[in-house]
Order: structure tokens, then C-alpha cells, then sequence
């Protein structure tokens, strides 16, 4: 089986799908890879590197997609790229489905095996590919990495002849993989870091990371949680309490970096423009939902907003700030799909498409659309 | 007294001499504070809290300055400010007199008592007002966050589900104030540190921090040290096979900070440029003494060196980039200075002459050049 491996050609994209560590393993289970030149370079991968690994250097994707039965690539294609693509050739990327359905037709219609790695199901079998995962852990850590960066303090309590710098306050919004790294992170540096979220289980995870949990009425939010294993929605009065509570918790803070994301949805507004406009000059927001609307009102994608000389920083593509660790983690999410994928006597794709794994990510398969949210009719029997 | 506090001109410069904590402290004191209007922006003070500590605000610095008898700057005045200084009017700031003679005879001729802070000796009593010390020991954390900025990978190790991310290697060169701040803030982060100094004194310090030291025969460098308490130059031998030892070291970090600096002369060169070669692509340099002519071949003042994949970072004024802080210890080294030459009694300036410290610093004296390293003749008995 031959596997190409492309350049990224959306702005701002500086990952790249395979490392040459991954080609090595490709190798050994009996593949072909060709890495289009440059593939690598904004993740500080060479070609040599990728030759020395054991891949083959095409000089252009249509060259590299040449026979090709496996297209890896970070973003979707566009295209131009598409058109290169051999009739029956798979597609492993993040394809953002819910964002541009029209794509989903192009596939189809290209006749190509397309595998949405971002739809990935939530189970310990597939944890290793879990590509939101893996980039979502890096996003938290680059979070405050940003935050430090344009924090006109340091984060940890200095003791000096001069007298004692002290520690700044770090408040973190969503506890979920982004927002316990950025709570790790945060501790790390010497910030004295609190966190909320919306599930009362994710306290013990924030309390075992050294951060404390905020929450105004801590009985109410356990009682809802021990009904049944599933967290009821709050009372309107509660939610009103921990509401003020925040805003409150927010004027007193350095730097709040918020994760709230619900898939395929808008993200949900966490912090409005009064929260922001009572903190201290000098203060940082990092808003990591700033691509899907926003949790912080006033954030603008890939820009720095500076409100009353409080920044609100919201970087597009985070993971993509931190290219060679990004891309090693989400190679090896590519790997270990494709592994899946692959007989491993032969080398042969074997593709056992009743696997859930399979079902959960494959978006179309011989010129149809199969995958169930996105299929307008049910697929040929 | 009438203290003024000016805004800074110098571009580039975030920091400001006196924040609304030390205006309440000189109110304390019994001194008047006027600030110039908008000293305090760029790092985060505004005129409100000023009036909020007890300033007065001005609208120029030549309303500031109308009257004061003690000016507070950070760099030294330009021909134009110091032509609002009244005569007899003392000023303290960072003179660099070293770099510029020539600003010496201004201040005498203009009248200008002149404090230069960077002077100030290296004695126990004078710890509180040691503005080198207090301004490295910021660089030395601000170095590391600039290096995480630019770095394309994480620093701490992650364990993940798809893979671990291993730590980074981070070497800093010279354990003074500034590098051993950076060995803490790189081990904080989660980095793999090694650090060396040609004191071999520094090792204990370097170990105290978590981290190792990198010497080639420790054995010559202890029996150096210890024969007298001062180390003896080391032979040419041994500095030959330590240059060796580290250029080999080197080629194997991730991120190598450097801050080796000589008062009053330029800085001496660590890293050549075949050293730089042999760093692997997305490694990254910090030259922390690049305004004094660089640690590193290549290095250049105000910018980012890109050399095949390894970044050569050489931030202007790195305590500027955290200017909160940066100000706020620069601000308490002054209060603890003005404080010395104040009679607690009356608030009016009653500066001993003869007091080593004042000796250290005073470059100029009613009309005079009086530092002994820069008075052409001896002052007048």
C-alpha cells in the first residue's frame, strides 16, 4: 500500500500528518509512504529527515498522490488537491463535517474513502486516536504559555531583596483535557490557579492538579450529580448564584483562560463584557473557543483585543503554536487508525467497516455518504 | 521635597520609575510625588491610581519637574528633559555612564546632582537598591517564557494516549542572578536543565535548583577554587576541553539561554556560530546579552535570528517585556535608595556624601564630576 502524505495548504496550518518517526513505523508494517517536499518544514521536519526515515519525496501532491491508496493530511482538502486523488483512494484528516457538509458531496463524488479523525468515538479503544484529545491537551498548555508571554508580570510569587513579587491568579473555565493542562500548566509556572466547570466530577480532577474548584453552592451541584451518574440541568436560581459568584471570582483575577467547546455547536458565551471590564488593567484573557464564536465577548480570531488594557488574546489554531509536538501526537493518532485499517501479514488495507471505530468516522465509501448524521438517505444495503 | 516622576522617552522602555505603592510610601515619608501624566501606561499604572496613592498629576514633564528636587527616571533624560531640571535638582535612574561619557558633563554643566542606580556596589546593605539585580532576575524568567513562546514543542514531559512527549533540554550558560532565575523557571516549566558557570562556586547553586552541571574535569576546576577563595584563571588546556565538552553539549539542546555579562565591557562570546549550526531545526537560542554584544555569533538586537530552523531570539530590554513587575521592583529599589538620603525627621533630602553607597553612585556633585571613574580630575577638596 502506498500512503501520501501532503503540504498543508491552509493558512496559518503549520502541522503536518506524519513525522518521520510514524513513516519509520508505516515502514515496518509493510507500507510505501510518499511525503510531498516541505511537508514537514513549518514543524521543523525536514525532507532529509523523512528520506533518512525511509519515505520517498515527491515534488508535488499530485506527484505524491500518484497510486496513492491512503491521502493523510491534517485539514481537509480544497479542490485542487481533491482532483489529485485516485477514484477509490482513502482520505484520513480533520475534516470538520459539520462546518462544510458540501465537502462531504465532493468526496463522494471524487470517489473517495473519507475518514473524519475529529468525529472519532469517545471509547478507551479508540483513546489513542483521539485527535481532539491529543490537541486539546497541547492547546491548554500553549494557553498559558500565551497568557505568560503577554502577562506584564511574572506568574510565580518572587521573593527578592527589593521585596516579594506575588503570585498571579489564574482562573480556568471548562475542566475538560484543555482546561486540566492549562490548570497544570498554570500550576507549574507558580500561579495560584481556580477552575469551574459545568460537571461537579470534574472537582477532584482540579483539586488533584492543586487548583481549587469554584463553585457558589457546592450541596446543590453534588446532589444533582449522584442522581442516576448523569448531572441534571441546575436550577435557573442556582445557575443565576453561580453566575454572580464567577463574575465576581473574574474581577479579581490575572489571567482567565476559558475552554468551553461543545461539538458541532457554537460555543457557549462564559465571560461578557462587564466580567472584562472589571478587571485590573494589565489582566490577560485566552479565549481557546474563539474559532467556534467565542466563550469571552470581544474575542476576534487570530487577533489581540486590547479592552481598557485588558487583553483578550484569541489565537486561531493553538495546537498548531506548539507544529512539532502537535504533529508528532496527531501523527500518532494517524498511525494507530491506520493500523486498524491495515492487515498486518499482508500490509494491505483490510478496512472491517462494522467496526465501531470505522462506523464512527467514515464519512463516505464508494461514491456515497454513508456516515448516519450526514447521510440523506440511509446507504445502499 | 518635591519628588517628580517622568515619563520615558527612550523607545521601547514599558517601565516606569515609581508605582502607586511607592507614591504612598514617599507620601509617608513626607515627600510630595508629581507624576507626569500617562508615566505609568505602559505598564499598567493609571494617573487614577496615582491619585488614588496621594500624586499629583502633571501634564508635562516640564510641570513635573517645575520645583522637584528629586527626579525619578528609569533611563537617563535626553537634552531636552534635563533642560527642565532645575539646578541643584538631584535625579536617579539607570545612567549607564559607561556607554555614554559624554552625559556626565551635560549633568554638571546643567547642575544635576546624577544617581546612576547601575553603579550601585555590590554590598550586603545595598541588596534592597541593587536594580541589576533586581531587573536580571526578571529577564532570567522572562527568558524562559519567551523561549516556550517561539519553541514548537512543550516543555514538560506529557504523558498522553497517544504517545509521550519527552521534556525538553535546556541549557543556560552563566549562573548569576539572571541564569539561576532561569534554571528555576525551566525546571518549573518541566525541562530537562544543565547550566554552567566559570565559578565553580555556582555548581551547588545550580544543583540546589534541580539542575546538573555541566563541567569537563570537575576535579581542576574544585582545586581552583579553593586555593585562596578567588578561582584562578584556568589553563589553556582545560579551557579548551571544557569549549569542546560544551559545543558537543550544546548540539544536543533544545533551548540554550545565555547570560554572561561584564559590567562596563562586552559581553563575551559562548556560542559561535558552528555551535548554532549544530542544533537540530526548531531549537531555540535566547541571547540575554545581546545589547552588550552578544553571547552568540549571530545574535542581533530587537530580532528574531532565523538560521536554517534554529531561532536566535534577542529581545531588546527583556525586565521591559514584564514592565509590571519589572517597575514595580525597579520602584522599590528607588524608594529603598531616596529613602537612605532622607531625614526621617524632617522629609527634606540630607544626603551623607561619605556613605559608600552614596559614593558608588553619585556621578556628579554641584557642578562636578565627582565618580572616581569618571571624574577627569580629582574633585575639589
Amino acid at each position: 500500500m502506498k500512503i501520501a502524505v501532503l503540504k498543508e495548504r491552509q493558512d496559518g496550518e503549520t502541522r503536518v500528518a506524519a513525522t518521520p518517526e510514524t513513516v519509520k513505523k508505516f515502514k515496518a508494517l509493510g507500507c510505501d509512504v510518499c511525503v510531498e517536499t516541505g511537508a514537514g518544514i513549518t514543524a521543523s521536519f525536514t525532507d532529509a529527515q523523512y528520506e533518512e526515515a525511509g519515505a520517498q519525496i515527491a515534488h508535488s501532491a499530485s506527484d505524491a498522490c500518484q497510486n496513492a491508496e491512503l491521502i493523510l493530511k491534517v485539514r481537509k482538502p480544497d479542490a485542487g488537491e481533491l482532483s489529485n486523488f485516485a477514484n477509490g483512494a482513502k482520505l484520513a484528516a480533520i475534516l470538520a463535517p459539520h462546518a462544510d457538509k458540501d465537502s462531504l458531496s465532493a468526496y463522494a463524488s471524487a470517489g473517495v474513502d473519507a475518514f473524519a479523525m475529529d468525529l472519532m468515538p469517545r471509547i478507551t479503544r479508540a483513546q489513542s486516536m483521539d485527535v481532539l484529545s491529543s490537541q486539546s491537551n497541547l492547546a491548554g498548555y500553549k494557553a498559558v504559555v500565551d497568557a505568560a508571554g503577554a502577562f506584564g508580570k511574572a506568574l510565580p510569587m518572587m521573593m527578592t531583596a527589593a521585596g516579594t513579587v506575588s503570585p498571579a491568579k489564574v482562573f480556568v473555565m471548562g475542566a475538560g483535557v484543555a482546561g486540566l493542562q492549562a490548570i497544570a500548566t498554570a500550576r507549574r509556572l507558580g500561579g495560584v490557579v481556580t477552575a469551574t466547570d459545568v460537571r461537579y466530577a470534574a472537582k477532584e480532577q482540579v483539586e488533584s492538579l492543586g487548583a481549587k474548584f469554584v463553585v457558589v453552592d457546592e450541596e446543590a451541584m453534588k446532589e444533582s450529580e449522584t442522581e442516576g451518574g448523569y448531572a441534571k440541568e441546575m436550577s435557573k436560581d442556582f445557575q443565576e448564584r453561580q453566575a454572580e459568584f464567577v463574575a465576581k471570582h473574574i474581577a479579581k483575577q490575572d489571567i482567565v483562560i476559558t475552554t468551553a467547546l461543545i461539538p458541532g455547536r457554537p460555543a457557549p458565551l462564559l465571560v461578557n463584557a462587564d466580567m472584562v471590564a472589571s478587571m485590573k488593567p494589565g489582566s490577560i484573557l485566552v479565549d481557546l473557543a474563539v474559532e467556534q464564536g467565542g466563550n469571552v465577548e470581544g474575542s476576534i480570531p487570530g487577533e489581540t483585543v486590547d479592552k481598557n488594557g485588558v487583553k483578550i488574546i484569541g489565537h486561531r489554531n493553538v495546537p498548531g503554536r506548539l507544529p512539532t509536538d502537535a504533529s508528532a501526537l496527531y501523527a500518532k493518532n494517524l498511525l494507530n487508525f491506520v493500523t486498524l485499517l491495515t492487515d498486518k501479514e499482508t500490509g494491505k488495507l483490510a478496512i472491517d467497516w462494522d467496526d465501531d471505530i470505522v462506523k464512527g468516522v467514515a464519512l463516505t465509501r464508494d461514491g456515497q455518504i454513508i456516515h448516519p448524521n450526514f447521510a440523506e438517505a440511509p446507504p445502499a444495503p
